[in-house]
């Protein structure tokens, strides 16, 4: 019987989880709203329902599920797939998540950062194929990165590298919910975006109340109908990324950059800046060599690199 | 007979040159001007002389050179160790150094950039010793790096990686020989400190004629001796490179950062307000476990680095 794994994409909103095979085909999937506040013992028997229904789906395929690899957020201790700590789920902190899942699974799970498994699905099956070496970059609320590097992700000493969206781009810029000022997360994300929609609005006419409420979707809708502001705040946030990928690129000398999240949709509306400001502060030829691309598989990235990983267990 | 390598420390000041024993100790070095003014051919003559000298030296010490590395400056290629392209000697583009060499000594030559060869002796025999992820940091002139990951150097798709003193702390600050603005190396190299007393100084009493011809060593004296202008301009060096460390110690969750080059030597005048900025800017836990050191080998680092690139090479 074919062999086929599943990928689960656990995100603070949403868990998605997908039927892949060996080629990173996915075969099916489905999308759940992750309900965090019931506690930890509710989303994992949610997750587990999930990872069932998929295993008889693969059944009725003539499939056999052979591993599970989860993509979930935060840090993750990468021999044990303990979650020692998760922002969006606090009270996950040293949750045995892959031993939990083993226990009532009987077949290996493997944990990984949810970032690190979108760029390694990025990297699998999306625009980053055949690439050694590839900065991942997933742009929304907040700013996450995978760091790709020899092919594989570098996890640093402890499972806590590719905290790039924490890159210092403004000394003296916005308090950051981490602590710091000025990190990139807060200028090249979603909330960055209206923070920068709103400061211009109000430098330009301070008599004109700022509409409240207003979402990152409709700066981009603004920007592309040519309202002015919403246009400038698009490139402002085009150069602040652009000075965040100069960085990446001065220091890993990367093959490719791959810019996943929320964000990704308003492409049109910042690369230009992004790529002028690359140009402007990064060495020539590094620049010029490296590729900066949209995520190709969008929402599916996570799911499918949380396959890879756990094909790439069983393999080894 | 006992088998050693040479290590060559190949600067744009001087050259540097040792025997080195399989253990990483220093047999017998020595230092000579590089005159790069004359051209290639030249310094690649005195090379020669200065590695056969060391290769008589060893046949005294009843040795035998089996390889000899060179930390030469500029962009390496990995495979095939040509220069591909050198700031301090501007006709080495596409020099074939490690053929030319070969060719004279008819043992094996392996070269290595000279930041990274660095990285690699402080690994081996210096602050770093059985530590597999670290970043190296040269301050003098400018701001050189080397990244230690997995125990191997991050060389980059081109060999270009480790750039990390031009990574931008200060959009907007001080334009930087590389075509950027406000790169790490216009505050935190002997430059920038030199820079940073001038520009508080002509704000402190702009009618005191700012001394000319200070050099960086003045600088840290005038610190010592509790000159208070010279001090700021120290914890503002320290506060610069804090930002840098920050940003990498939240990229890459390394185990350990080394400070070498000549700015090392004043480090008790700097090393206070790094700390803070790094406690201020990076995540917690990964800045409370990096440990930050100076260079244990200081200008030997890049001699026993070389040495150490050799004997890899011989035994892989």
């Amino acid at each position: 019987m074919d062999r086929v794994v599943i990928g689960v994409d656990l995100g603070g909103t949403n868990t998605r989880t997908a039927l892949v095979n060996r080629e990173g085909i996915v075969l099916d999937k489905q999308k759940e709203a992750t309900v965090a506040a019931g506690g930890h013992e509710q989303v994992i028997a949610k997750l587990i329902g999930n990872i069932n229904r998929q295993r008889e789906n693969a059944g009725r395929l003539g499939r056999t599920v052979i591993a599970v690899g989860v993509g979930a957020p935060g840090v993750i201790h990468e021999q044990t797939g303990v979650v020692v700590k998760s922002p969006n789920f606090p009270d996950w902190n040293n949750l045995p998540l892959r031993k939990t899942l083993e226990l009532e699974l009987g077949i290996p799970v493997i944990i990984e950062n949810d970032a690190n498994a979108a760029a390694l699905g990025e990297q699998w099956r999306g625009a980053g194929s055949g690439i050694k070496s590839m900065i991942f970059l997933t742009l929304g609320t907040g700013v996450g990165g995978g760091i790709i590097l020899g092919g594989r992700i570098w996890h640093g000493a402890d499972g806590m590298a590719g905290e790039v969206g924490h890159m210092t781009i403004s000394p003296d810029g916005r308090p950051c919910g981490c602590g710091n000022t000025g990190c990139l997360e807060m200028y090249a994300s979603s909330r960055g975006i209206v923070m920068t929609f709103g400061e211009i609005w109000s430098q330009q006419d301070a008599a004109a109340p700022l509409p409240t409420g207003i979402t990152s979707e409709q700066v981009y809708q603004a920007a592309r109908s040519g309202e002015p502001i919403a246009a400038r705040a698009m490139q402002d946030m085009g150069r602040s990324l652009g000075i965040g990928i100069a960085n990446l690129i001065n220091i890993f000398n990367p093959e490719m950059v791959v810019i996943g999240g929320g964000v990704r949709d308003a492409w049109d509306l910042f690369i230009d800046a992004t790529r002028d400001e690359i140009r402007r502060r990064a060495f020539e030829y590094p620049a010029e060599r490296t590729k900066i691309l949209p995520s190709v598989l969008g929402d599916d990235a996570g799911m499918v690199g949380a396959a890879a990983v756990a094909l790439q267990k069983i393999e080894a």
